[in-house]
């Protein structure tokens, strides 16, 4: 059985939204996932009856607040122990579920994870990663937001944590790691790029790719793409909202639906597909989607979720990041 | 008369791609228009030759030179004074041209520039601006890679060049500056950020329209985005790159012209239309260009460098720059 606690307060469409994408999780999966809806009771009890009564493997757990958006996420976490939140992260905690996703406050998600999952040894900050669709494979991006400054050795730990995520969960053997970077020269770039790029050079349990620019983002050709969360924050809402636009343009010219000639271009700009990003380096798995996901987006990140514990990537990433050679900081 | 100074030695197609845009620029231009180009002497005579012959207005400066790409840009400024870009500025320094037009490396004609024509007093670093479209107007992002880090002040040093640049320029009298962040609220991102937010707020000569996330950039909700160059030189490669593959898609998808109900789409996406971005803060007009450029965005360049000769803006952001309270750094 795989126990996803979800966050039913977070999120623009809560409660409703993550009561609909539970139940198309467990409608879809074939009978290993169990849900757990964090919030509060009443409410979700009469969600569930409004959608048609509750189903099989649907429980709720009660969590008497939520975190709201305005509120400082460190200080959210601490001062609302029964938020759904922090609920929910602690089930995780104490065994009684293996993964947590929310839709709600992601920085609430990021200090409650490192306050009650803890750490991951040898990592310094955990990193949120994207999947970012590509005109090849999708690549995974990190960090896309957990950090506004990172140090080289914090690139470096991001590297790993992302080379073992796409090799558990998007089955690639060997991952060819990029750094995001202003030129394709080991030169190039801020102080700790340059570092960044030496770090990566030297280690041998890294297939490194190089500097990776921006124009060749969108070309695929590495799996995953490190950097600082200030420009991976920048650069993953602003292809969002290009492909948000150009979809919605295409379709709007063609009265409503794409034309089937356009479908390449969607593939490339289509990110309700992922739905859900990791955040990476914490002992746990947890999930976080956008504030405003449609259903169809929490339930994929549902399945991410589960898929992350059947794939036991925590245990992965605990023994790579052992096997770590201690480097000069 | 206003003359421009044109790198035939630049761009991955010279001498024939500025040779062409040179011919182009000065058939469309009503007479005003003045052409030199700066190469190789025999190289360029062959080539004006071989295009049809020299057109009235334009003429050959000879230089020996040219700075490669590979090259180290303020060692190739220093040790080539006879390349097509030392030749080009000094032409402008020695009051023999009024602008500088260059396809060839943008770390030297930006070496070049600081060297030959100096900085406007109370500007530490120029920096390069680029006119991309949105779905509302135009915007200028700068910097897009004049510097990889930068400070608060040179963030406010920006939102002024780039604000005179775009009233003088673009014909908006008061416009709105925005900070690129990964939030919205003043605390978002990192320490160089909040101070720059900062500083911009509370300077009553500009028109702060607070920070701008990724995803507002299509949105077009200011006119001037300021950000440093490291994520500004990320974000405009990414754009570029999005658009192209995107309009080679709707191109291949519809038999090779794009549907006119799809020119909505190209408004937003068509690079080729600005082609040339300012180096803002020098004491003088330089506008580089990409090296792949075709002819009609190196043509749009000398038109540019043209109107912004005709503006006088130098003397404006010179005007602008003195005005500005000193303030601590």
């Amino acid at each position: 059985m795989i126990r996803v606690a979800l966050d039913a307060m977070g999120g623009d469409g809560a409660p409703a939204v993550p009561v609909r994408a539970a139940r198309a999780a467990l409608a879809e999966d074939d009978g290993e996932l169990e849900v757990l809806l964090v919030g509060g009771p009443d409410v979700l009890r009469r969600e569930i009856d409004a959608s048609g009564g509750r189903p099989a493997r649907l429980s709720v757990v009660a969590a008497a607040e939520a975190v709201e958006d305005d509120e400082s996420p460190a200080r959210a976490v601490r001062r609302k122990p029964d938020s759904s939140i922090a609920v929910g992260l602690r089930l995780q905690r104490e065994g009684e579920a293996d993964a947590f996703v929310s839709a709600g406050s992601t920085g609430a998600v990021m200090a409650g994870s490192v306050l009650l999952l803890g750490s991951l040894p040898g990592v310094d900050r955990p990193a949120i990663g994207a999947v970012v669709p590509t005109a090849a494979e999708p690549i995974l991006l990190l960090d896309v937001g957990a950090n506004v400054t990172t140090r080289p050795r914090h690139l470096r730990q991001f590297a790993h944590l992302g080379a073992i995520y796409v090799r558990e969960l998007l089955g690639i053997s060997e991952p060819r790691v990029g750094l995001l970077n202003v030129g394709e020269e080991p030169e190039k770039g801020d102080d700790v790029a340059v570092a960044a790029h030496d770090l990566l050079r030297s280690d041998a349990a890294l297939r490194f790719a190089g500097n990776v620019e921006g124009h060749r983002i969108i070309e695929g050709d590495c799996d995953v793409l490190v950097c600082d969360g200030f420009v991976g924050n920048v650069v993953l809402k602003f292809y969002e909202s290009i492909a948000g636009r150009v979809v919605a343009l295409l379709e709007e010219a063609s009265g409503g639906e794409l034309r089937p000639e356009h479908r390449g271009i969607r593939r490339i700009l289509d990110y309700a597909e992922y739905g859900g990003a990791p955040l990476l380096g914490v002992d746990g798995v947890a999930i976080v989607c956008h504030g405003a996901s449609p259903p169809r987006a929490v339930r994929n990140a549902i399945g991410v979720a589960a898929q992350a514990v059947r794939s036991g990537i925590v245990d992965e990433l605990e023994r790579d990041l052992r096997s770590m050679a201690p480097r000069p900081r």
